[in-house]
């Protein structure tokens, strides 16, 4: 299906030195969908245009300031479709606001805001306006975590039992926040973060591919959150034990100070009949067990998986594609999303897309775990 | 060096139907040092004699009673040198003190009892007899497991600051224990197996390779322990947080319904430096990641290894040896130290054989995540 | 480094039916240096402009012919900077060289041409016109494919004594150009692909894979070409046994009919002192083993890669690139070799970025295949 | 099934150096059907003797010659029941002749001669016995090949096409041969050796392991030999092209001078409608792939597996079996077999076990690879 003209995006945040700007641009981009027109990119005007000219976009639309961009944005012929949301989380809830109080549609980098009591003014927010809005857990575009999920969904694992989740990275074993390396400066300082260190960056990912894929929500959590790292602000390593709502119970493990691990997120969900095991370093394969049986390894593009699965990918089997590709699937449901909301449908976008109600889930894990440890006992969801 | 004669080892359990006699048996004696003689090996004369006879052994050497074996290996020339205990928990100890008390060594099966106050009192049968005693944590014989306490040991990880020790089994899955799956039927039965079902069975697995490997203890824990199977008299799936004597923290995960899993026992210790990985089902391949520099795979028998390791391998690299190796690992250890026992060395065992002390470390973890579980808070150890 | 305006590009085939069209684009625009925006998609004008559409470009420029695209780009403003040809084989030299005589660059798929007589008047064409000319050796493009490269250049593996290198495929075991499948159809066609199959299509890659890791020519083969599958045209299976300029030997495997696989390139080489293991389906690890010491899996992305392996990669460790991005490498060398060889630089193009003499060296390589598998021998190079 | 005494074995060779004396114990006695008795270790009387302490024998029965041995033990009551040969190739015939003359049962090494002269001699001298000879091509015993041949022999793959077989070893990349490492020394000796070196020692076990799984016969090959390090007396880097009777072609390649290699036996046969894929690295585990299908994870001890499989497995699944276990089986069934053959059956020996068959098929292999790389071209079988 051809798209008339690709949709406009600006973008706030993601300048030099944020590793994920040029990932937002190229994930929006890869299926022609898409165009970067537009940015705030720095609170520096100057950096914001050396940004905008490293993304090739019109230096009249590289802008300091996000307020800027949107009232500019909003007069001008051709102004931007959405914004994305590239920024620390203090700026998610402001932006996210000023954007659709402009009546533009949003897509926001996660935790959805830094605190939950942001959360829940950006759902009201959300919800007063109407408009799209969507929320990157890159990990739920890949097209074996769609396939988990189907599985799941199917019921051939029976009842769902127990799920071990992990997110292990050990790039904050170092207090590299002091010596001026960007992504970790602002991640430590729970003004710009939020209160959530690790289990809000990596934990909140974890938390959300788990409900993601088997569809139970968590109701309860013990969770025991520590800072390793002398001198940081915020937890670098979390233990958690889960309740879901069908009984089943779970571990989740986040760390920042696991060293010697890179992108270390894994999920395994355990039923009566069988069990599923996905692993974000190893995309491409699903590995099934069975209680009888051999092991399957389920493999992209396999023309016998689920069409959820079957339709994120782009190439033939045994040609790899990884993080950029899932982060463009959630970009590509985004835009069809934004077209048939264009087109008159009240509730476009998919399933399959994390959203505002992922957004809360997330936020309201965040808090509940950090008081879980505060008191240092089980607390409800 | 040459053994003048072979240890006549005795065994108590192990009859028809129990997967471990014929395990004890390959393992004890695949090192030329011990051979099995005479058995005890079922309550029923006929079974105990069908056994002993499918073992080679002389049929006027098996008997239907433990007491009876000790009185008459006691008093017969070419008497049994030890007793191998491979009995359901609850027959440990008083196998144990009877061995004990009539002046024969032992070697049992974990866990050590059948219950913390049982352990104490075999802590100090087995202090009064001054006799050698070893308790197989099989795990602890392979040599890649020996290497990842060489590496903990000698400090290149830097401080350890968390570890994952999981054990997934997925044998339980079903209540095979009511249709007459002998295994499963006295692991389920709290009078002959003790309060601990998955933490007793498997859990003490995991806690004793943490303590073995990274050679810190464990100081409090934070335990759920679930009984997942309906009708199921003792816990199969449990998860637990633990934190360590040096300020680490821990994951600990065992579960005998993770539908699909076969054996899998798997530690992961991090270090402010790197990291290490083993698995038993990949047991001859340690993994080893650095902050800085490329992740290592140590294979066994590898130049490169520790000497500890290097010692317990029996061929050359790329041979796998398995679990019937690793078990005779602990057989050779504890037969070089009874012979040096009779030798006249007072503490004749190795450190890396697992022994009373291991006993009453894991008879006090089950003890303590059952008492976690029970006050949902954490406790201290 | 900013680019000013994006470079332009027309494709030459890649319409309907082509996995490879997106391919190119995706890859193409992925570093945002370069954008599709002309084509001759398809010989039918119809099916030409439904391409131009789904590519979303200007209508007016989606040509039926390639001969009319060059005329008209070259005539209008802002016409296309290069061309990049996804045809069958046997369109590879004539829109080439077409091309080139406009004074419009190129970037092929491979093989270079459809005969090795073919790629020398190819060969001739290029130099006369003294313009860019990529090959899209896709591997060539991954990082950990740099690193092995680096390493055999550094010595470290010590002199080279042995390849294996293969690849395995299984989506022609059954007759599918039979039933319309469009990629099979042409590919089992000897007027459109050429006189070698399997060894034209993957062969080439597999042979490239080797000379561009080791730096080392193949001076000899003795080739095993089948057809495997009734009624097929050309070749689907091959072995060949290689000796390379410095004496080493190799195993070259490839195969259409391999049941089972799905796109498995392997690369294996081996040193005095230490081997190398790659593996396309696994991309970002790169094995080396050595001959004492640890086996090591270095990362994509990891700080102590290669300069060269470093300069290819977009994301953090962790973070899975695959086969677009691989792709994408060559387009961005070679978008960077067009803009300096506007700037006047005679020889722009990097050694990394495979080019016409990869493409006279995989001619030869079919050619030459063929003629040992006809007479059964081995034949030089 | 008991049963009533260990069969007798006298080893010849396996003395000091000889990594494969124990292990022939280890194996042999593993399940409690043979035990090791005598031997001549060595041809020195001291050295013979110290073996014969160390493995715990009856210093009577160490004798310094077999001949000696065969001798004194057919005259004892209760002399040995069979013959191992440890010794290196070129004493496998006169050993193993004298046994057979002296009407005692072998179990020899491979490859079963030195030449192909010599095995016929052997054939026929097995013939005319009538004694049990089995052929120790360990690999035969692991549960997963034995699984992988009821697999070929179900037809499920359909016809098979093509097969790749490599055995790579790394231990013989310096010439270590020259500085006393025995095992290398003798191997590199043609005298002792015979006139296949790599091809010889590590070629027939791929060999083997090919027909042994496909069920189907070798008809030529085209086989390259090298020597790649200097000096070296014979062949350590071995690739053929092979056919195969239902005009299926495959790959062998065999090394020791592959650097970082250990014991890197690999088999993948590919059929109409599958794949299978063996490691004897990991040993437990088999990959079969399908067309269409997932990939399959066959895991030693599942419920699913053939009969043959099934009932060669020790333990319970994720208990790894390694290499002495495989080579145990081979012992089990010659020991099985050589009690039926003494109850009377004229061919008691399963065709799961090696025989004379099988080595004279394995020297007939050496000696066409030989022929073939002579004169460089392929070679009838």
């Amino acid at each position: 299906m051809a798209v008339e003209r690709k949709l406009r995006m600006g973008m706030v945040g993601g300048g030099p030195g944020a590793f994920i700007g040029p990932v937002h641009k190229m994930a929006a981009e890869l299926d022609g969908k898409i165009e970067l027109v537009a940015g705030a990119f720095s609170q520096s005007a100057e950096r914001s245009r050396a940004a905008g000219k490293s993304f090739g976009i019109d230096p009249g639309r590289a802008y300091a300031d996000y307020r800027e961009m949107i009232a500019a944005e909003r007069k001008r012929p051709g102004g931007i479709d959405f914004v994305v949301i590239a920024t620390p989380n203090h700026l998610h809830l402001p932006v996210a606001k000023a954007a659709l109080e402009a009546g533009i549609a949003v897509m926001s980098d996660k935790p959805a805001t830094a605190t939950y009591d942001e959360v829940l003014a950006l759902e009201a927010a959300v919800e007063k306006a109407g408009l799209p809005y969507g929320l990157t857990h890159t990990y739920a575009g890949y097209a074996l975590v769609r396939e988990a999920r189907s599985i799941c969904a199917s019921g051939r694992l029976g009842a769902i039992r127990k799920i071990a989740v992990e997110y292990l990275q050990g790039w904050l074993s170092q207090p590299i926040e002091k010596s001026g390396q960007k992504q970790a400066a602002w991640r430590s300082d729970p003004a710009l973060n939020g209160p959530g260190g690790c289990i809000g960056d990596i934990g909140t990912h974890a938390f959300h591919l788990t409900e993601y894929v088997t569809g139970l929500r968590v109701t309860s959590l013990n969770a025991t959150l520590r800072t390793v790292v002398e001198g940081r602000r915020l937890d670098d390593d979390c233990n958690a034990v889960l309740r879901l709502e069908n009984g089943a119970s779970g571990v989740l493990m986040a760390s920042q100070v696991a060293a010697g691990e890179g992108n270390g997120l894994r999920l395994r969900v355990y039923g009566e009949n069988g069990s599923i095991d996905w692993r974000q370093e190893d995309p491409n394969r699903l590995r099934v067990k069975w209680l009888d049986g051999p092991e399957e390894i389920r493999h992209a593009a396999g023309s016998y998986l689920s069409a959820d699965a079957r339709e994120v990918t782009r190439l033939p089997g045994g040609h790899p594609e990884g993080y950029i590709e899932a982060f463009a699937v959630l970009y590509r449901e985004f835009a069809d999303g934004l077209l048939a909301w264009r087109a008159g449908e009240p509730n476009p976008l998919p399933a399959t897309l994390p959203g505002i109600v992922a957004g809360v889930r997330g936020m309201r894990f965040i808090e509940r775990a950090i008081e879980s440890n505060r008191l240092g006992i089980w607390v409800e969801f």
